[in-house]
């Protein structure tokens, strides 16, 4: 019921303490750390994700020229698509000026939205940033 | 001279321990946590950078209309273009289907670059991404 609110209410309940969790989890589990990757779509341009990397997932992901990242939440290497067959082909790898994020430029192989969740067509969301927030900004 | 190394050099040194030092920081000053922002032209489409923010953060940027983070390094208000006068200006915000990212989709209100690193002929890049890595990928 909660997951419901937070994916398709028009309430927002950002998840601060997110990074610091998954961050005290990695620690605990003496995994190494991990940093955000960006993944923008090679043809539309559209973002369609924000997502985790650490040293075994970019490897896999060089490795196999598909989008793999790591899961802070399942704490697993998480190749996108592995249970759908719809996966997120590499274009290009790009690091920011800090070498402390990645964006990925990615084709993908499907027709599937890269996003989990339901339209209200009953079709996968192309981007996990679906909604826009409504906020009234001073010009 | 590292620091050097780090946004011009053609070595890639992941720095996987940021997000893991900046959740211990936070945790100490109980500042609570931060989530990613990933911050795209939304005229020419191109990534910028990916930042933080927290509450306080987030709560400046709807008020004021331009982008402002949580600086993870200096653990403070970050508001992006405050000493140069050029500042993205918000045109949307976007939320990811779990709440734990954003997207800012913003308009550059100078000609400077959104990167603090200079380019060869002495510019600003336009984008924090400037670097793309020479990958050999199996297709």
């Amino acid at each position: 019921m909660e997951q419901a609110m937070i994916e398709k209410g028009s309430k927002l309940m950002l998840d601060f303490g997110k990074i610091e969790k998954a961050a005290f989890a990695a620690k605990r589990a003496m995994r190494g750390g991990f940093i955000p990757v960006v993944v923008q779509d090679a043809i539309s341009n559209e973002v369609l994700l924000i997502a985790y990397t650490n040293q075994e997932a970019f490897e896999y992901l060089l490795r196999e020229g598909i989008a793999a990242f790591w899961s802070t939440s399942r704490d697993c290497l998480w190749v996108k698509g592995k249970t759908t067959g719809c996966f997120l082909k590499l274009r290009e790898v790009r690091v920011n000026c800090e070498q402390n994020s990645l964006l990925y430029l990615v084709e993908r192989t499907g027709k599937r939205g890269a996003c989990h969740v339901l339209d209200e067509d009953g079709a996968y969301y192309r981007s996990c940033f679906y909604r826009r927030l409504e906020v009234e900004v001073g010009n």
